[in-house]
């Protein structure tokens, strides 16, 4: 096959696999009674626990606005009402206060709160959520919830973090976990679509941001480590080699997207080259295929009792990073990457019975846990992943006539 | 071989285990610079990170007194030396507050708290640590830390939570967690060796601690269910169906100990065929061996990533349990049961070049964390299974002729 038909074939595998992935949540995860979705799903769609996860909701707003406002074959009637009613849900229970914007970590089926996390990340996707259900629906309501949680992380992120709840230990330095900057420059992208206002407002937050996630550049350009001190110094122990190369390349297409959009070459180049490539170099398994969940910097065994299990997320954030990376550069290797990770992927994650992927594999590549989705696994990353890529595959089919 | 010469052979081999295990964490875990222990070591003993988790810091106080106090061939100075150094090291850091008992979760080298968990545990272990010590050395200040420190737990578990900082939260019941009457239940036996007053201090704790197991045997005692409601309910979704097999085999042997005491004989039975024999035969991977880390009580499942994969604890519990099950009973089931798990344990975790077991294999029972000791494995678990199935296996061959 040539360039063009390879991408044509992966355009129409992809976007076939969008189709039943998306059944998949769409028939089992809608909560009719009290809105929002269930997440809890087993292999073949049953519901085995009605627990709401805020992550996974305002990720599954988040993804079905996406698609009804981007794909018109998802422009469905259905699609947007899971989706107001899940943001309802969200405006409704998610803060379990009414002192503060802090969030939960997980309600009831309707709405009680079970447990609240000390970190930012349910926040977050409350930000996501609100922000695309705007754009979905022009309702300023949401727009102003998105706005007010964003300046809310802002503030718990880089001024005051007691709001958090999280106590201050004489043993536990400030601490640069890449997540939080990641997060923010994602939702600096998300708030600043097409929107001149909140690009002038959060610019210097994006700035921020890639400073921050930068300093987990270490070891002369080496390695992506995941901690690094305030000041970006490497630390001692496990934590300070602690490294995720699935994160570290989910990092690097949201440094690329912006490095984009601020027609940033450097950047650029440092994405593709240190987000992208070392970890995914160093992080694949080459003796049984796919990303390998947590590494040492140093060689040693990490602690985490998954570290060598594969997991469905860092092979979709690097599908979207290598296709991006391509789109940008056309270097055939990213290409090539992409393929085969794409082959990983359609023999190993996918599910040709019931529509969207499973989620958990020992190291051989075998499923190890047969849930379609968890508390930490809903409806986005696989069909974002999905819909993004089919997206990349699509304007570079348009734009060139070299391919 | 007829059963005396089987029991003989464990004993010998239980005997050199124990010597191999030991010398392991006398020759790589002492901290001679700060007290306490390192207990993050790779499999040859090196250290790779240098943390102090409390839990671990107790429990090798406890373990490295027991066997001083207990096995002549341990009677050295040494020994006594690095766990006075450990409790010193514990009664300095482990409370990071001065207005409160409540201990820290982990700790830096030289005692700064880096996390403190909103449970009850580190305590406990602390409390093994200084009455053991106490045991040991005869200085009543380690008794009396040991007792203040138990009281407070009592109070924190039976009266009022809240000095252990965790939210009361309205979708969050109060539960019956089997891990915390378990701990008490275990503290009791501890704080009550060969001591009237004590016995009769904590008589009360005692039988509430065992009324509290109880509960968690549900389905027409078909189950042993992990959490229940704080009345004894079975409770819905993934939390009340979670089971995990070594924790209620581990709950069997402290219930038998406890029925051993006060000459129990219906709490005994209950405690071998319900706590036992009901998550052993079910809880055992009829395809690889070993027992599994989690299971859901209708076959869903479990969210849990390691739930296929055998830890070492359970099966060191197991060890324990169906030891002392066989000397109450001489029922031979039991002795084959214990054999089995020998057999199991011996060609799976030992590794006999560098001593100590290894801690996490895959389910295929492959070594999957080469390292001896992390945060959550110490000198513990392993030496006390030894300890206790030698001393067990010297009082069965030297009371019953009949074997």
């Amino acid at each position: 096959m040539n360039e063009r038909e390879r991408l044509e074939k992966w355009k129409d595998q992809i976007g076939k696999e969008l189709d039943r992935v998306m059944m998949f949540w769409t028939q089992h995860s809608l909560d009719k009674d009290y809105g929002g979705f269930f997440t809890c799903l087993a292999q073949d769609g049953t519901v085995y626990d009605d627990l709401k996860y805020i992550w996974l909701q305002g990720r599954q707003v988040w993804m079905y606005c996406r698609l009804y406002r981007k794909l018109p074959r998802f422009h469905q009637q259905e699609i947007l009402s899971a989706a107001i009613a899940g943001g309802e849900f969200l405006l409704a229970y998610a803060c379990p206060s009414a002192d503060s914007l802090k969030c939960a970590f997980v309600v009831t089926r309707n709405g009680q709160a079970v447990k609240i996390q000390r970190t930012i990340f349910s926040e977050c996707f409350y930000v996501m959520a609100m922000d695309e259900l705007w754009r979905t629906t022009h309702e300023e309501r949401y727009k102003k919830a998105a706005e007010k949680m964003m300046d809310q992380i802002v503030h718990w992120v880089r001024e005051d973090p007691s709001g958090l709840g999280k106590a201050e230990l004489p043993g536990a330095a400030p601490l640069n976990a890449m997540a939080v900057p990641m997060m923010l420059l994602n939702l600096v992208d998300q708030l600043c679509e097409g929107d001149e206002d909140m690009a002038k407002k959060y610019e210097e937050v994006g700035k921020w941001s890639v400073e921050k996630i930068m300093q987990h550049l270490q070891r002369d350009g080496k390695a992506i480590l995941e901690n690094v001190s305030d000041q970006g110094q490497e630390l001692p122990g496990c934590l300070g080699r602690h490294q995720n190369p699935g994160h570290a390349i989910e990092a690097g297409w949201f440094l690329l997207r912006h490095a984009i959009a601020h027609s940033d070459h450097s950047l650029a180049q440092t994405s593709v080259e240190k987000f992208m490539l070392l970890p995914f170099l160093s992080g694949w398994d080459q003796e049984y295929g796919g990303l390998f969940s947590f590494q040492d910097v140093d060689g040693h065994c990490p602690t985490q009792l998954e570290w060598n299990m594969k997991l469905w997320w860092p092979h979709t954030e690097a599908l979207i990073a290598f296709l991006l990376a391509y789109q940008k550069t056309r270097d055939q290797r990213l290409l090539e990457h992409f393929e085969k990770i794409c082959d990983y992927v359609f023999r190993r994650f996918s599910d040709p019975e019931q529509g969207e992927w499973f989620g958990y594999l020992n190291r051989e590549g075998n499923v190890a846990l047969t849930i379609k989705g968890g508390p930490f696994k809903g409806c986005f990353h696989v069909p974002r992943c999905l819909y993004m890529c089919e997206e990349i595959l699509s304007q570079l089919l348009a734009t060139s006539n070299k391919i």
